[in-house]
Order: C-alpha cells, then sequence, then structure tokens
C-alpha cells in the first residue's frame, strides 16, 4: 500500500517541476497529461524511475481508465495536484471551448474520477488563477466578492474552484485552491518570454510587442510557488476549503521593464515595437495587484521580486534556447 | 426581415406550450431540440405551419448549422428562450455528465452561437431553477447569497446562470433569468405525476412512492408560469440581467397529498406505498419556500395553489392517458 501523488498536467511547467520535488520520496507519483501544452522531454528524465507512471489523457473527457483505477484501488490517494489546463490565456479568446474544456471539464472529470478513492483527508490542490478577480480595484485578498473574470480562462478558473468546493463539501476532500500570479521558470509552455524567444529566433531585427508596454503584473519563480504550495499544504489545523493568492509581493514589473531586459540580455540590436492599445490581448488584465498577506501570517514570503525573477528566468532560457 | 424568436427545450413541457403563445403572431420561431426529453408529438401540430420550423440538434456540442445561421443573418433575432435542459433531477444523480452536458453545455454553447447575430436589446429568457438555492432557511429572495446546489442540477443551472451573467455584461443582450418551482402541465416529460401516471398503467395495485409523502414543495401551472414570463419581459426599464423567483405563491403541498388527490381521481383503489427516507432521492430539496415578491411589485401573481395546479393537471392527463 504505497501513498500516491496523482498529478494531472504532469508535463507541463509546474507539474515537471512538482514531480522534481516528489521523485526521490517514498510515494508513487501518477502523472497525466493530454500533451496539448505539456512536452514530454520534461518529463522524460522521471520516467526511468520506478515511482513514476505517465499516461497520456485528455481529461477533457470523462475518464475510464483501468490501470489507474487499479492502483487507486490498492494504494493509498494522498494528493492530488490537479493543474492540467488551458495556462495561455490567449488561446481562448477565439475558441471558447479550449477553456471550457481544458480548464473547467478536466476539473469536473477529475474530481469525478477520483471521487470514490478518496480516504480520509485526501488533499485536493489545485492550481487557479488571479484571472477569476477581472478588473478589480486596490489590493484583493482572498475572500473578495465581487470576482468577475473577463476572460474565458478566467471565468473557467473561477467554475472549477467551485465545482472543487461543491465536491469537497460532499466528500472526504481537503481542498487548497492556489490562486497564481504570472508564473516562469523552467519548462515554459506559454507566455510573454516564451513567445519572445520564439520571436527573436525568427527575426532578430524587430520584436513586435503585444500592447503598449505599460501592463504591469506581478511575475513568480516556479520553483517559489511550489515550495509555497508544498509549504502550505503540509500546514496542519486548516480549514476544508481553503484559498490563497500566492505569489511576489510587489506591484509587479511593466511589459516594457521586461523587453528591456531581453533585448539586454540578447543583445542583438533588436528593435522593439509596441502596439498603441492598452491591453496586449482580449482578456488581458493590464494592472492588477493582490494581497499575499494570508501566506505571510502562515509565515511564507516569496524571495525574489517580480523584476529578479524575470531576470533569472530570461538568462536561464537564452541561454538554454537560444545562445 | 422578420422578427426571430429562438426556442431551445422547444418539443419540452413548457416549449411547446411557449410556441402556442407565438404561433399566431407575425413572428418566426426556430425551435431547436435534441428530443431526449422533449417529444415530438407535442409540436406536431406546429409544423405545418410556415413561421414554425424545427431542427433537431444536441445543443450539449458546439453547434454549427448553416440554415438556421442564414435565418440568423438574414432576419431580427428578437428573443431567445433558452428551455434545452435536463428537467429531471434524478437523472442527473448517477451521471454527472447528465446536467453537466444537458444543461450548462447546452447554455453555453447556445449563447456562443448567438453570440454574433444579437441585435439592440436581444432578449434572452432562461429557465433557471429554486435548486440553485440549495438548502436555505425562510423565504428566499432573488439576491440571496449563499447559494449551495445540493444537486449537479442546481449547480449547472447555477453556473448557466453566471455564463448568462458574463456574456450579457459584454454584449447586446438582455437577460431573464427565471427561476422556477416545479412546474407542471400538459405535455409533461418527468416529475411526480408523470411518473405516476407511468406506474399505475404498469400496476394498478400498489404505487410505491420515493420518500416518506412529507416532502413539500410548490407547483405552478406551466400556463401560468408562460404568462408570467410573457408579462415580465414585456416591461421596460427593467435592468440589463434580471432574476425572477417565478410561481405559486405558497407553502406547497405534501406529496401525501398529491398521492391522496392521484389514487382519488383515478378511483382503482391502489394502495400507496411509502419509503422511510425523507428524501425522495439524493438531491431532492425536501422543502422550501422562496419569495415571489419582486414578482408581485412588478403587478404579476399567480392564481392557482399549489394544491389546485396538482387538482388540475392530474384531472387532465389521467383524462388524456388512463381513461
Amino acid at each position: 500500500m504505497k501513498k500516491i501523488i496523482l498529478i494531472t498536467g504532469a508535463a507541463g511547467m509546474v507539474g515537471s517541476n512538482l514531480i522534481r520535488k516528489y521523485i526521490n520520496q517514498d510515494v508513487q507519483i501518477v502523472g497525466i497529461d493530454s500533451l496539448k501544452l505539456g512536452k514530454l522531454k520534461y518529463i522524460k528524465s522521471f520516467q526511468k524511475k520506478k515511482n513514476f507512471l505517465f499516461f497520456k489523457i485528455d481529461l477533457s473527457k470523462k475518464i475510464k481508465n483501468r490501470k489507474i483505477e487499479n492502483i487507486l484501488k490498492k494504494n493509498y490517494l494522498h494528493e492530488v495536484w490537479h493543474l492540467a489546463a488551458n495556462s495561455d490565456i490567449q488561446n481562448g479568446i477565439s475558441d471558447y471551448e479550449v477553456d471550457l474544456k481544458d480548464t473547467f471539464l478536466t476539473t469536473i472529470n477529475t474530481l469525478n474520477f477520483i471521487n470514490k478513492y478518496l480516504k480520509k483527508n485526501t488533499k485536493f490542490i489545485f492550481s487557479s488563477s488571479s484571472a477569476i478577480y477581472g478588473y478589480a480595484k486596490g489590493s484583493i485578498s482572498e475572500n473578495y466578492k465581487k470576482k468577475n473574470p473577463i476572460s474565458n480562462y478566467g471565468l473557467m478558473k473561477l467554475y472549477s474552484e467551485e465545482y472543487i468546493e461543491h465536491i469537497a463539501n460532499k466528500n472526504n476532500l481537503k481542498a487548497y485552491i492556489f490562486r497564481f500570479p504570472n508564473v516562469i521558470g523552467n519548462n515554459l509552455t506559454h507566455g510573454i518570454i516564451y513567445d519572445f524567444i520564439k520571436k527573436i529566433s525568427n527575426n532578430k531585427k524587430i520584436l513586435n510587442v503585444l500592447g503598449n508596454g505599460n501592463q504591469q503584473k506581478p511575475y513568480s519563480d516556479v520553483l517559489e510557488i511550489i515550495k509555497c504550495m508544498i509549504f502550505i499544504k503540509n500546514k496542519k489545523f486548516l480549514q476544508k476549503i481553503n484559498y490563497f493568492n500566492i505569489g511576489t509581493n510587489d506591484k509587479g514589473i511593466k511589459v516594457r521593464d521586461i523587453v528591456n531586459i531581453f533585448l539586454n540580455e540578447t543583445n542583438y540590436g533588436t528593435k522593439a515595437i509596441f502596439q498603441k492599445k492598452k491591453q496586449g490581448w482580449e482578456g488581458d488584465v493590464v494592472n492588477y495587484s493582490y494581497s499575499t498577506k494570508k501566506i505571510h501570517k502562515l509565515g511564507f514570503r516569496f524571495k525574489l521580486s517580480s523584476k529578479q525573477v524575470i531576470t533569472k528566468i530570461i538568462k536561464n532560457l537564452i541561454k538554454m534556447n537560444i545562445k
């Protein structure tokens, strides 16, 4: 009878970095990914290990998998890290089905699949998003009531939260809902730096930037995000359903400054061209800051500022991908 | 250029009775139904009329229909009556996909389908449910905050409401969200009286009743429900998004009393057998009453009491189905 750690979105940025934390522990890791955004190369090194099993499954459809069901039946489902989702907000703009299927339906199917294997206080950890708040003034705390997501992405994260709450209320499920800021790190699958690297690989003369460059958002390092989630998950005496804003405690960094750091590091003499519009894309929340007081009270603080994170990750990724 | 009245769930109880209200007006009715619960025989008489077009479409999948798109392109989309849904709470207990697909996905697909054909203040009318409130004490008003649906049915109605709100906020859509009580009438597709008639047709000696008979709920006549919705839809100066509890203004009728009326009318000397449990089924809200003050203020009152409605419909249906 082993402790099972079930990870959906296992081949994504957060999933693949999380597996590294568990791979040398006395647990059985079951990783699932549709490989729509996740990449096999991010988890290749773990596949040699006995305590990691990988399944390519599209969780947007009702889950039927005898092999996983047998594992869950015979062992102890300790933790479910539900990280599978569309992680690219822009993907869901032209096609509403992207976030519907890859964020909401993956959540509803995952919960209904694990439902009958829940043990006493199985932990369910979910990667939600600051996008559930939409436009909101001031520093947003977790119990902010007027949630009004402006993107399909945010809306489907919000529905997912509500569904988790619905199931947790009826079952042996302890839920940890973490609302992420922008997260970057190794094994990126999307986002501004991912885009910049793609663009500059194709064209070293001009870098077309989405929006006017004044969008300002906090960024956090995926390794700190994972450290924070594990820290909180291990806390005793928390409630049955817990919500946390997690991330760097600063006002963020402007797109304009990210561009400068990036062009400085690549050093090709590239010219950045900005757009006139404020939003980088429809559904872009151009400016937000949320309160991380709740995690501070529990004793966790992010160390790197948004600027430090951006600089670190740009340096790493340029080394790996371009130079 | 005609006024288009689009009705989803056209072959259901509410849909088919609604068509009768519009069929002699100068409008083009486009009816859609998957015929999972709806019945062709309920709309057969309308199909001879030029201003009624029927399409058998499963709205739980992304909608692609050139013929309807052409109609919407060339005419004026005046009203959308979105009545397609799983209407049978019990259906969704063993299979979470029933309400997910037939209630929530039908809503999200319908809204995204009509999105590009919206005209100035196209009206969107939705049949929601008292089940979105779950267990709640006292008389529930429309702005009751602690919604906590206990059934998949209620939860998917609630998500549908939220999605309508999301789309209405971004577009030319005026939304009317009507939270229904139990509704009965001609062209029933489910529910206690529908069940009783089926059961007694098979077995005249014994009538097995779900629950202990003390469940007490308000019932309304589908004709009054439709009258009320049309009355409110035609009111001027309402808001962009409007919520209404609609239905009979009483505390309802006990299952035990429905059984008595039914057995009295059928008059076979049938014996009723009750269960010991309070709930008729998992997800059954055994006792609720909600406030209909908001519609009273606008000038609408339901005339028949729950008991009168039950008696009337039982008499009608027995005449049509058994005797």
